[in-house]
């Protein structure tokens, strides 16, 4: 697909899969590397099939919501993005329960892999937080603390980093409720191209978890030297 | 001074001065380089003077607020900061309108120039927001943009991400009453060690300017193999 092809040329790597699964097939294509490009839409998200789609616009919410809303290159809002979905119902099939959620979630995660200069991906998850919305709150906060996505970078057990992310998130709340807590970032030391973090609160059942590529050289080369 | 010594050693350069006006003496030593150490305080600022000080908390309060709370370095709350006030009222006069608030800036700018890595120091000036909170809110996320401060080390007159940043921190305001301001991000891109940025709003008269300082190679090599 030419229009395919042109758009994918500012990432270091295409982003597409198809496949056939219940008797439907799919296909998605996206472009993205950084969350902001002035000059141009940031990431872009296209999906074809031949399935029967009854309620696309839930079904796509509901798979970004799990997908592309669940990663940061660099916790800047990007000023626009694009999903798009096809759905010719050729097939006579619906799609398959969760098709759709994890092949945009393989996408959004190659997306972060191929984040301006990135070398590693770490995925941070909170735990016992009061409330979802303060699980996400934590884990962005320690997803996009300088700090952190160097130590990600220079392979930096460094929970000291992880505990004053999550502080400064929490600010204002009880100290005595979060005391409780336990940090994992042993991961964060460990030759793996993943990084797991957890962090878990007692305070709650909220939980939320975030997918974040690292501060390394490249994002300053990148990002320094680009020019308007 | 020993003490002040031994404390320096961590930052590229001694931050002290010491001057006589108005019949006093004032004298002010302090460290600290980045917003955060977990191992040690990361901001400590001691004042002597032999001034008579009536209200030294009042007095100290509004000088920190106009000198170390319009600093960021990296976006990261220090997990303790000090500033001390000794005043022992031997010269029977009192300190000059403005002489603390204007050392203490002093002081502040030097941590922000030698902020972890730091090459160059920008300052954002925020000019008719809703109120002075807004407007400080706006300028600190442009003073924490990753986007904005590795432009400030590449010398990049980058208004896209500026206006980015400033987009994000008034997310869910309505469009329209922010459509009129302007920009001026051309010291950016100029010859300077301090470079100025100014954005103005239509929305009120709130203002509020944040100092900070970039984000190049050097904070990445400090911050990737500092090992804990």
């Amino acid at each position: 697909m030419a229009f395919s092809e042109a758009i994918l040329t500012t990432d270091r790597w295409p982003k597409s899969c198809s496949l056939r699964a219940g008797g439907v097939t799919l296909s998605v294509q996206a472009k993205g590397a950084g969350m902001m490009q002035p000059d141009f839409a940031t990431m872009l998200c296209f999906v074809q099939t031949d399935a029967v789609v009854e309620d696309a616009d839930a079904l796509l919410r509901d798979a970004v919501a799990a997908s592309f809303e669940r990663i940061s290159v660099d916790g800047q809002l990007s000023t626009n993005d694009t999903v798009l979905l096809q759905a010719t119902g050729e097939a006579g099939k619906p799609l398959p329960d969760g098709l759709l959620q994890a092949v945009l979630l393989q996408l959004a995660l190659e997306i972060v892999a191929d984040g301006e200069g990135s070398v590693r991906v770490g995925r941070v998850q909170v735990e016992g937080a009061a409330s979802s919305e303060e699980a996400e709150r934590v884990a962005r906060a320690i997803a996009n603390s300088p700090l952190v996505k160097t130590a990600l970078f220079g392979r930096d057990p460094n929970w000291g980093r992880i505990a004053q992310a999550a502080g400064m998130a929490l600010a204002g709340e009880d100290l005595e409720e979060i005391g409780a807590g336990s940090i994992d970032a042993a991961e964060l030391g460990e030759d793996v191209a993943e990084a797991e973090i957890g962090l878990r609160l007692d305070r709650g059942d909220g939980a939320a978890h975030v997918w974040f590529s690292d501060l390394g050289y490249e994002y300053v080369r990148i990002n320094a030297e680009y020019t308007t």
